[in-house]
């Protein structure tokens, strides 16, 4: 009986292991050199912290079971719900900034069908306890850094910019209620991914009036530095409103001090779908065909008092291996990782396998990675071996080894080839290889 | 409401995820420098791959569920069945021999209690389609090649090998019956856990005659050098017993070549609790406290062709992120990984902070480790909070850099400091710091 990948997830041979390992490692060198730390909690968490977050209906998205004791549990969909629980659990003695960071692993129960994946790799980045313009701008600065880091130019990939708070501004000068404002947040995050009319639509059923559906409708325009200059004096007379565009302005200044700017733009478009944003919201899209967000994140300032913490800000995005992957492929970025590298060690004559071995291991305990031919075969056979595995350097025990202690050292990538000492060369055994 | 973390499970805050790392990555090491390379399949497969290995009463023992379609599906206990999955449904195209490592997430339905984990980390390690002594040695040699390179050595650790395939002759020449076989291993394997008495107790419930007992209650006294000579000349009339003595001395060979013998020794004792063993079997044991093994494995000769593929033998092992922990902690040789490393940037004076800010993005967009404090605040708080971080290298931007472009650097190790220019020190961030 032949048994399948359950549909929906991925197996990932080699070939595509070592591209998840290439990715979730940038994600890794990233941040820690931006000063995160890492976390993580356990694949599955009680039921019952997902129904807080997001209430019953929450339940049908995931993967849920309980255990011999009826205990109720789910696979993570998200990190969020471990993140405000493990910080809300130590929230006294952690040292403030938080900075940490987690590459998850999650679950959604989708139904099985193209494109929609029900396991993928998510990369969390979040700092928490610090109200400052400078948190907001460094998680974005952090977004581009890997963007950087995987050869993404401004020219192939934007972050479009916006304020929850500003937002708030405009809908309460349209005197749109508060009780109203999740339902909008949900219907304008929408927006550019609908046609005029569907959107207009979606508008007209929310309970508002025309001059509220009015402003709703035009709020995205405004894009840009022209758009930005356009809200500030939408909310000239508003004093919450113009400090909101004050922040924002900070941030986008900061990130000019750090050499990023050409990668930013203001975009009343992005609002992002989530109840829980207050603040700063950001979303990055690739310049090509890709129409999905890259990633996005924002400032939100109750998440860890709702789940039991005390009241602390924070401020993150997250991103997923599947969306990296494509934005990568789109601009022909993904890396070729299929040499091995290493060496490769031949017998010139089966009696010499021992010397293979000694060899071998000599290499491995310096930590490098060090191959050879399980077969005795002739040298031809063993080098085609070292070839298809695509060894960098292959090392030859010649006949006369016992008496000469002499290996042929030849590097594969220049073709060019010498003999030496064994001993000598184990010293240093990347030396150069002369003509 | 407070909620907690499953229990059973691990929250791994920033220390405990640094150690989690820290293994995990040695086992990367050590797989890439022995050449394997990484696969890995879903966190859940569909409930039929277990059953089929492990008939109904696994069912139990697994965290299970069902998707909105009905399909029924377990988080994986263990990585062999995705492996014979995965190498069942190429077997034809992949190259031979299949040299495979994972490091599975893993999670069982155990009754939460002190010491039993529901979910853990494990290194698998795999060769396939390879039947030579070589990759039964290079397998063990792997497992050792891991001990080094965490630094325990041969007086610490150890490696006990013996064969299946020798039991098997030995309980054969005392007539004991192949369908007697699964419960005899069973039993053996609880040999060295078990008080004499209550072995005794467990091999008289086998129905096997007073002879055969007896064979049972002393074979697993067979250890070391005499030890297998014994085996060997109790075998001497066996042909097939002879060859398979043979074959594990041809382990031993390869292993002394690999110059780690020191590390192995024969023990009847070692046969392995699982029904699909055929060959050579190996535990490895610390010599401290630590009662329970801290690897083992073998080779099995069925188990792909059991899962729907072609006829493929196969050797291999698993530890377990929680063993290392254990007996590294025994013998002391936890890493401290508590300093970041890495620059702290720190302003002198407020006006730098824009200055601050855009070395710290050159450093990270040189890949290097940079942070800065959040608060603008005098020079001896910043320092402070470097020196919190564990900051490697302080630099620190004087009042007049606007004119002089220098800069301080000072190296927190040796406490040198030395003034420079920003551009010049930029393009050698680690230069040496002179007196």
């Amino acid at each position: 009986m032949k048994l399948q990948v359950p549909k929906g997830c991925r197996d990932f041979f080699p070939a595509e292991m070592a591209i998840r390992n290439w990715i979730v490692d940038r994600w890794q060198d990233v941040s820690v050199r931006n000063g995160f730390v890492e976390y993580d909690g356990p694949i599955f968490e009680t039921l019952d912290l997902y129904r807080i977050k997001s209430g019953d209906e929450i339940v049908s998205q995931l993967f849920h079971f309980e255990d011999r004791g009826g205990r109720e549990f789910a696979i993570r969909p998200e990190m969020t719900p471990t993140l405000a629980r493990m910080v809300a659990a130590r929230a006294n003695s952690l040292s403030k900034p938080i900075k940490w960071y987690s590459r998850p692993r999650l679950c959604r129960a989708e139904r099985p069908q193209r494109g929609r994946l029900r396991e993928f790799f998510q990369w969390n980045i979040d700092i928490l306890g610090e109200e400052s313009e400078i948190a907001d701008a460094e998680c974005v600065f952090v977004a581009i850094d890997f963007f950087r880091s995987m050869g993404l130019t401004a020219e192939q990939v934007e972050i479009k910019l916006n304020s929850r708070a500003i937002v708030s501004s405009l809908l309460h000068s349209a005197e749109i209620a508060d009780e109203q404002l999740p339902a909008v947040y949900a219907a304008l995050d929408k927006r550019d991914k609908l046609s005029i009319e569907a959107f207009a639509e979606m508008i007209g059923e929310l309970g508002l009036t025309e001059k509220q559906q009015d402003v709703l409708l035009h709020m995205g325009e405004a894009k840009g530095e022209d758009g930005f200059a356009r809200v500030e004096s939408l909310l000239a007379g508003n004093e919450a409103g113009t400090n909101h565009c004050r922040s924002l302005r900070r941030v986008f200044a900061i990130l000019k001090s750090m050499g990023v700017e050409e990668y930013c733009t203001y975009d009343m478009g992005v609002v992002r779908g989530l109840a829980y944003y207050t603040g700063m919201v950001f979303e990055a899209f690739g310049k090509g065909g890709l129409k999905r967000a890259i990633c996005g994140g924002g400032r939100y300032d109750r998440l860890v008092s709702d789940l039991g913490g005390p009241p602390m800000g924070g401020v993150g995005f997250a991103t997923s291996d599947v969306v990296v992957q494509d934005v990568l492929a789109e601009f022909n970025l993904l890396p070729d990782l299929s040499s091995a590298g290493g060496f490769f060690v031949i017998d010139s004559d089966a009696e010499r396998f021992d010397d293979v071995l000694t060899i071998v291991s000599a290499l491995r305990n310096k930590g490098i990675n060090a191959q050879f031919s399980y077969k005795r075969q002739g040298v031809n056979k063993q080098f085609k071996q070292a070839t298809a595995m695509g060894a960098g350097r292959v090392v030859i025990i010649e006949s006369d080894y016992v008496t000469s202690k002499a290996v042929s050292l030849k590097d594969m990538k220049s073709g060019k080839q010498v003999t030496i000492n064994v001993e000598e060369w184990l010293k240093n055994p990347f030396c150069e290889v002369p003509e």
